[in-house]
């Protein structure tokens, strides 16, 4: 994953609402209307919403007539996990270490 | 954690820099100056990373006489996991249910 990829997904993540969608969207696909109607926005403000959503990668969206269904490609939700594991894993050596050096400690001072 | 909190720690997230801070942070405390070192970037530039970083609650600084210490506040980036957490149980409630109902649909196919 591109790191200009995960700006865009953690500025799309950035705001209530888009992870509001992307909670409903984990349930599985639904309409731009469907989508909207918990809030309480204008459509043009709430497809601004849905077009970063769409610039991130975070959801597909495809209009059939005039209904525009909206879908979450989990793969880029899947890019925060690994960022996250990375730094788990930075952290994790790091407390390694630490503990190492606490038993060394003791063990020199027996 | 509140809403307005992960909207401002998602905000933080969405720059390489900032993210990168986070990385090197997470192997220890560091001071500015080390944390500034690795990018070409003005110092006014950089500070203003690290008051973001620290207005979203990722890190916390502290200075001692003309240096100011940087460390992490895992917490804050255990409420992204926390996040993340809750849309694989959505995402894996949805899978389940479909599992059933294909095991469900085979059964009555016998």
């Amino acid at each position: 994953m591109e790191q200009y990829q995960l700006d865009g997904i953690f500025q799309a993540l950035a705001d209530p609402t888009r992870r509001a969608v992307v909670g409903r969207l984990g349930r599985g696909p639904a309409s731009v209307g469907e989508l909207a109607a918990p809030f309480d926005m204008a459509l043009p403000s709430f497809m601004k919403h849905i077009r970063m959503l769409e610039e991130s990668g975070l959801i597909r969206t495809n209009k059939t007539g005039r209904v525009r269904t909206c879908e979450i490609d989990r793969l880029r939700l899947a890019a925060v996990d690994s960022w996250l594991a990375e730094q788990r894993a930075i952290w994790e050596g790091r407390t390694d270490r630490l503990e190492q050096f606490v038993t060394q400690d003791k063990e020199r001072k027996k």
